[in-house]
């Protein structure tokens, strides 16, 4: 229970520092920057727990907002070495994305989701925060870019809930689908992959 | 209530649809058109849900999601013909519209909202996945362009909880509110109708 | 209380004159007008209460829109003379963030939030509602521009916070966080002082 605490802590950490970092590449002032941590940070959260109506664990358990602080603040002591850090980032990022999918699922249906709205609030939990992210900084989303990163989340979702239905242990499955998440992510930008989009058409208006 | 609940399905898929061509026009990729899908069809119902504090119905009721994906797929498989269902899926759009913003209205007031924020909420409903939407695609929403859309599910919502203060029944009631919203909707577009805007002044800053 | 009443639904009224003139500038017709008067409005609200998990004031207090369909009214009556009134809607603006700041972190903290969680949703109860204009319209929020705005917010904020562990009296505390609100944000405005940037690094994409 610990581990998975500190782990949780850590994953706020890091998004925060991937909002942070988008703000600071923007020139935006460092109050702006430590919205942005914010955002990034609990918004894919919230908007799960939102809808599952509870309240967002941030409210009452003040340590994510001490995560997201200090998120924020090693964006700004380490900024110029930040890029060179890019690859661990990535790294911790894909681990955060997989680790945010599972718990995700696990907690919606705990709170009694169906399955399928289980995988929606699970990829919700992890990939939401960087959507607001960007839509606040207005750019187009990376959940609508070619590249594969909620769709990893999705697949790891997916993967909870069908095994979940198994005699697998409840860690094992998280263990391998929150892998799942981590490894398409990988192999994702390690191989340029990316889904096909449907054949445009003539617009016509 | 089988056929109310058959329409808000319907309703839901429609929209699903209207969400994922907006994404396959801009040649994003399928996860990208069914998150789009997504958003679009559950966005506005679920902010009328949180702001009422209960959970969104696609929350545990699965079907909801799965008429999404029927949606998507739709979207995905006739691609290339949609353009020239251009004109039905305007009428289903229009049709749909009208009955999310009464279904939104009766909802809201069995919750136990003031009548004027039944009529915002029922607004809202129909009105709010669209912006969402819009808003994702990093496009002015519809609402804020120069064509009647929110404004007739505004006045098909105060319609509604106008008449539900005589004695006229409630299905006429919501008959009648809902063709309300479909003929202001039929018409604007049909002879270009749009509201005035105020008049500019010269801008200071 | 019926002082607290009143003031909140003036800066209630304040900002949706505020949304609207947003929309007004743009040429958007006056229903997109209501619309972002009320969404301006009700928006750093509305989400603070989500995240308490209970219901915005305006579900069940119809007196809120009310003020929102005055303020509306008032910005396209006006609107040629608005300009003019730039300064006193300026004041208005200064002290109704105050205000919103501190109510939003005694309702906060009534509603058992942490008191960093309380200091956040203070600052958001009064800076969301334009976060959510500027999205809208799509510009870049007024908050991630170099304007001393939302960090006036929080350190009214966190100015409450602090006092409030002492034994001065809670109406005192309102007074003097709200003030250091106004003031902060009054001179920012009159002395043009904005918050440093991180420094910027070269982007390696």
């Amino acid at each position: 229970m610990d581990f998975i605490y500190f782990i949780d802590l850590l994953g706020t950490m890091v998004f925060a520092i991937s909002g942070a970092m988008a703000a600071n590449r923007k020139g935006i002032d460092v109050f702006g920057a430590t919205f942005m941590g914010f955002v990034t940070a609990i918004g894919g959260g919230s908007l799960r727990d939102v809808f599952l109506n509870i309240r967002p664990v941030w409210v009452e358990d003040g340590n994510y907002l001490i995560a997201i602080f200090v998120g924020v603040t090693i964006s700004i002591l380490f900024n110029k070495r930040l890029d060179s850090f890019a690859r661990t980032l990535f790294l911790f990022d894909a681990i955060g994305i997989g680790f945010f999918t599972v718990v995700g699922v696990q907690k919606s249906l705990s709170y009694e989701s169906s399955a399928i709205a289980a995988v929606m609030l699970g990829m919700f939990s992890a990939s939401m925060g960087g959507v607001i992210r960007d839509t606040l900084m207005n750019e187009t989303p990376l959940i609508l870019r070619k590249e594969i990163y909620a769709s990893a989340c999705l697949a790891g979702a997916v993967c909870y809930v069908l095994l979940q239905m198994t005699p697998i242990s409840e860690n094992i499955n998280a263990f391998v689908s929150a892998s799942m998440v981590f490894i398409i992510r990988f192999l994702s930008v390690r191989y340029n992959l990316s889904l096909p989009s449907v054949p445009m058409v003539e617009k016509e208006e």
